[in-house]
């Protein structure tokens, strides 16, 4: 398979015709599993959380395809966690969030975008509950555990905040179950969404939660002993076999149509939650302390300027968004755009963009100003409804 | 020129013989100077600070030389400046390192490494006093922003603490004094070593000062707007014509020799500066409030059970260190090497390494297990004293 539809083939950082390296260090950190991915032919790394992130094995299209149809292993052991534990465990955790945590369950996973004082996204990590007074965040890209500490050393939280031996294994795809029953046995089948439970593997007690980058279905595996990395992917890829296991990574067209932000690049410490469509997690009805409230609540009466969009650019291949696109309405700047993908499904470009309040409605049309030109698009709802055309989200 | 003592040659991360991809998204941002760095022959990046940062053009070693003998433009922007201003802004940068900061006065810049409330180091950057109620921190590679804004959060400090429109371009090597006066007129001469002056480039005042991550003299501009950027980078180059200028980065070989440490590699959060041979910047005997006084003063009761030290190590050529490297004593473990080159002025290898008291003592014969197999080794001191040979160090 060639990825013919997006341009600059695998997306590398390129000088010329030249792809790019990276060099190594020990400051990028290695995972328990970077052996194998690079046994398995990784081309390509991001660096995330300060370690290395695979993000391509085949090309962007055929690993991409695999995803869809088969079931990936992926090292995101990049994601990661930040152990918060103590008296004082639940109540920094909320302090943090505007999402209401009190009802949540042991054994819950809880998407839980993080906000400062302004009100803008720290972070927008998956909250394990381990117990009342124990919590991990399963981090995106950026220092949590300074930001955490940070706030527990001055608002005399009584707490203990480390970055635990816990590196996740991703098992992604529609045939994820099957493979997760044949090394964990069939109760992995019963775990719910956004649910974890404990399951014996060479007679250790591993976290697997039906969780995932991904809208292809699957798990993330909480690997607490790094010894025990090599001995999980090599039992994954004897099980999988029968189901074409492969490696994989995060895929940019997959979580392009599935509406997935990417910390860092779609939403940053300079937006708020509202802006980036996180409104149902700002719990701002009931009486939720935490640090951004004020803010939050400012911004909610206010109403927001911008807000985060799908668009489907009408192009025939499209190079990756490395820095901001312009977008425009009538020649006047509504906006940007700032990850982008040809999808092979959607016969189009797939983006992610912040859009002004005036070209914010489904369906209407406007200029992106990609590497290769201005190009016609319309904006979409995120995730992308991939069953229509995109001419028909209007309608 | 080649870099036959350097294996792995350009020190790339690999996949058996193929050097691996870093794949661009919008996530790791570029900088003002990117696209003059990557038509300038960019061979690798690193990611730092989640931005781009340049570290290798022609070769480790062919840098290396031109370094020491010319002088070279760096796209270091990736040195992020966290701005805190504000009626408490000092007494917040003082809340946050052991070095007395009492006596700093504007237009000084001060290495002044940060710790937690447990001692351990989260950044090492350099402090810009730029007035009485503002500092810029010159930050390594950890978010500093988040833990500065948890600390003033919680703590009622009344300080604004933003990430400002400031990408550094350092100007490196021993003809850098001739390269600014070409550039900024003789007035840079005067500039003492970690001071700083505001000095007009094309009718904008820019800080300049005398300091870098080199130990061949230089300089480093603070471009306030990143529109200059490229202005500036085609500025220096035009006027270095005689004076043989290049681009360059951080070079891996260059920084071990001097001694300088890399904050997530050589020194992290689970390092305290005493371990890291910072004592010098723990200003215990004055009475400068910290968060981590206690614990460095309970460290300082106690002592250390190791130490940062320089290894020569017994090689004609050396693979770059991705993961740390260790270090026995007549076969026990006795440390670990993070950081490691082929120095062709030592004609050895180099190493950055953490020493248990046991072997620390200079001049001490350990082994170190490299990729390459175990290699004979003499700890030494940091920077490495060029000028005598690895057998001598003990005398």
């Amino acid at each position: 398979m060639t990825d013919k539809g997006n341009a600059g083939a695998a997306g590398l950082v390129r000088h010329g015709a030249a792809a790019l390296g990276l060099l190594a260090t020990s400051r990028l950190r290695r995972t328990p599993f970077s052996d194998r991915v690079e046994a398995a032919g990784v081309k390509a790394y991001t660096v995330y959380n300060h370690v290395l992130l695979p993000v391509l094995f085949r090309s962007l299209e055929a690993d991409y395809r695999h995803l869809k149809e088969h079931v990936q292993l992926w090292d995101v052991a990049a994601q990661r966690q930040v152990e918060i534990r103590g008296p004082d465990a639940l109540r920094l955790v909320q302090w943090m969030t505007p999402r209401d945590l009190s009802r949540a369950i042991a054994g819950q996973c809880l998407y839980a975008p993080l906000v400062d004082e302004a009100g803008g996204v720290v972070n927008d990590p998956v909250v394990l509950k381990l117990a009342d007074d124990r919590c991990w965040l399963s981090l995106a890209d950026s220092d949590v555990l300074l930001w955490a500490r940070g706030l527990a050393s001055a608002g005399g939280f009584e707490v203990a905040i480390e970055e635990p031996d816990v590196w996740p294994l991703a098992v992604q795809g529609p045939k994820s179950d099957d493979l997760m029953a044949a090394v964990f046995g069939e109760a992995v089948r019963a775990i719910g969404f956004f649910r974890f439970a404990r399951l014996p593997f060479r007679g250790h007690e591993l976290i697997v939660a039906r969780s995932g980058w991904s809208k292809q279905g699957g798990f993330e595996i909480y690997v607490d002993d790094a010894a025990l990395g090599g001995d999980l992917w090599d039992a994954l890829v004897e099980a999988g076999e029968p189901f074409d296991v492969g490696p994989g990574c995060p895929n940019m067209i997959e979580r392009i149509e599935g509406g997935l932000l990417s910390y860092g690049g779609d939403m940053t410490l300079q937006h708020n939650p509202f802006e980036c469509g996180l409104g149902k997690y700002c719990h701002l009805d009931r009486p939720t302390a935490f640090l951004g409230r004020q803010s939050l609540e400012a911004i909610a009466a206010a109403g927001i300027k911008r807000q985060i969009r799908g668009l489907m650019i009408d192009v025939p291949t499209l190079s990756p968004c490395v820095a901001p696109w312009p977008v425009r309405l009538a020649g006047e700047a509504v906006g940007q755009v700032t990850s982008a993908a040809f999808s092979p499904d959607a016969g189009c470009g797939v983006a992610i963009a912040m859009i002004d309040a005036a070209a914010w409605a489904i369906g209407e049309q406007v200029t992106v100003e990609t590497p290769h030109g201005p190009a016609d698009a319309t904006v979409a709802t995120l995730p992308f409804d991939l069953a229509r055309p995109a001419g028909a989200v209007a309608s």
